[in-house]
């Protein structure tokens, strides 16, 4: 086993004990004596692991019946633009979009191609440091839909509480959040979250959407961009990535069975975020945190030092330790620990010793 | 190591030293001492993966520099709709297409939701167990372009020869048989393959466009269904499907050092196919191939007995000597066996056992 501790922003770690079926999956299924490189999509088997995840996202976040579970491809990206060919092409109505960061704002044009979008509330004039507060943000009760991002990867705020008017469809990007802890599924219409960070590797989007906002769109869209083409085919429309949607079962039974569910999830996270946030605290002089207090995520913790030079020094010795992915994201810079579920608290204490010995050595 | 063989249609066989190199990079890939599934896809070793897949492609498959080579999400599906999209929607030319099979046949309504098309031919009255001769062909010369599937996976045909006119962008869905041997790039104006047939586990796509073909569309696509989005941030606009991208980089290695280029392959899979329709044709009375011998695949055999009764007992019997993934396609049924790049002659000569046992063994 490799000592090396993973931080970053996405890709993010596994949890080790996954990584470790998935290396005998490689070669033979403990169930199929195959790979499961070489498992068709079609087999029975894949059924099954389709099911299992399903019911055990079902299980995890307690998802009500009349909400769909699918498997897509084409991460968030592709979402910014299915949601609104969905559910806003060619009607009358516009949506609500609250631009609290980097993913949010990137949302906001691919909406606008497929219809009229208005700005709930605008983070970007103060680099999108915190989140609005429930009288700062605009929100229409006729609208499609309102559109937030729950946890802002790059910036590093996120949502404590849950934004919207009673009776407009709520639609959450919670890519780097779901799976962090317990969540109120029914207050939301749809949800999408893509790997790779609390749910697998790369290459598989989940959307979570309720029955009755997954209606016709007004005009026929491309199959393989109409929700409800992978709704009658249960996530089998196309080849789907068999590979991906494995390690996603395998990591929901590791939260399910090893870690004994999403509280008791949120709080092992609560506290990795806390130790962290405290260690920058003690050292503020050296370390600056971007979100402003009240915001910070618990997820991704973005800061910086006061000089580029004392950053790549930072990494560098960081390196070093065993500690990779501590680069800020390109857009804004500076440093970021993410600390995703597979992230463990001994990963956490290990970086904490290191951001004390660099603030001991440094001299300001 | 498992002795099971695989003939699935898709997703199909891997190389054994792929599946071990990748087993390794499950923990702890050799170049970084990170697992495979943990490493950014901003990360420097990444972008050498991105940078040697591409090289190793262009390599074997001998591609002109003003080809662009993409890897995408979405599969063969996602390409039905995005071509279409980028080259016909809001132009005034039609596209021609030739319905050959079951997937030429499902990109014809996608693209005719973006376009006029025009059917230059149909195999569909027939069965789709022959392809067009080229006087059968109706082929206009001021069409946007011609698309062609030159394998049709399903019903087992494949094209010989290139269809064309000098002049129309030709465009040709390879997703089972691109890499089972050289080809003639400059011919195409595009070509999309997705895995997982010759390429690598599900969830990639590759797609090679001519510079010329990459036009702006008519009016604004979404960033991810638009081919400029992917050439100017090289294949790296949102989060790619790492895992599957580095798999298809052992697998074009593997082609490059181990089996020794393209022209070694396809003579090995002109080999294997002719071993297996011999066999087949052997027992002519009760081995019923679906296409016409002059269209024969050589990478998928699609073949029946004389009774689903038989055919059971075939699959049942073959399952016991490890032999999988030989049910036919759901819409066709029968029998079929693919012999993809990786499927060994040792494991066709296993199988050409079988049907000679079962042929012996059944009294008609």
């Amino acid at each position: 086993m490799s000592n090396e501790l993973n931080f970053s922003g996405g890709p993010g770690a596994l949890p080790a004990s996954v990584l470790q079926q998935l290396q005998q999956a490689m070669i033979a299924l403990p169930d199929t004596g195959l790979s499961v490189l070489g498992m068709s999509h079609r087999s029975d088997w894949f059924r099954s692991v389709l099911d299992e995840a399903e019911a055990n996202l079902r299980l995890l976040l307690d998802i009500p019946a009349n909400y769909h579970v699918l498997f897509l491809q084409g991460g968030s990206s592709l979402q910014f633009s299915m949601l609104p060919m969905n559910v806003l092409r060619g009607t009358r109505q516009h949506a609500d979009y609250i631009a609290s960061g980097y993913w949010s704002a990137k949302a906001i044009p691919e909406a606008r191609l497929e219809g009229e979008v208005r700005v709930a509330w605008d983070g970007q004039p103060h680099g999108y440091d915190r989140l609005p507060t429930e009288q700062e943000l605009q929100l229409s009760p006729d609208a499609a839909y309102l559109h937030y991002v729950s946890n802002e990867t790059v910036e590093g705020v996120q949502f404590t509480q849950t934004p919207g008017l009673p009776g407009v469809p709520l639609v959450a990007d919670m890519s780097s959040d779901l799976l962090a802890g317990p969540l109120d599924v029914s207050r939301h219409a749809m949800i999408y979250a893509h790997a790779q960070k609390n749910l697998g590797p790369a290459g598989v989007t989940v959307v979570i959407l309720r029955d009755s906002f997954a209606n016709s769109p007004a005009s026929p869209l491309p199959s393989l961009l109409d929700y409800r083409s992978h709704i009658s085919s249960r996530s089998l429309y196309n080849t789907p990535p068999v590979f991906a949607i494995y390690a996603l079962l395998l990591v929901t039974r590791w939260l399910r069975d090893d870690m004994g569910g999403l509280a008791a999830m949120a709080e092992i996270n609560r506290q990795k975020a806390s130790q962290l946030y405290q260690t920058l605290d003690k050292h503020a002089g050296l370390y600056h945190v971007h979100a402003h207090p009240q915001w910070r995520s618990q997820m991704n913790i973005a800061f910086s030092l006061p000089t580029p030079a004392l950053q790549q020094q930072f990494l560098q010795g960081a390196q070093r330790q065993g500690l990779h992915g501590l680069e800020g994201h390109r857009s804004l810079g500076g440093l970021r620990a993410s600390l995703y579920n597979a992230v463990t608290p001994q990963a956490v204490a290990s970086l904490c010793q290191w951001l004390d010995a660099f603030a001991s050595s440094t001299a300001l």
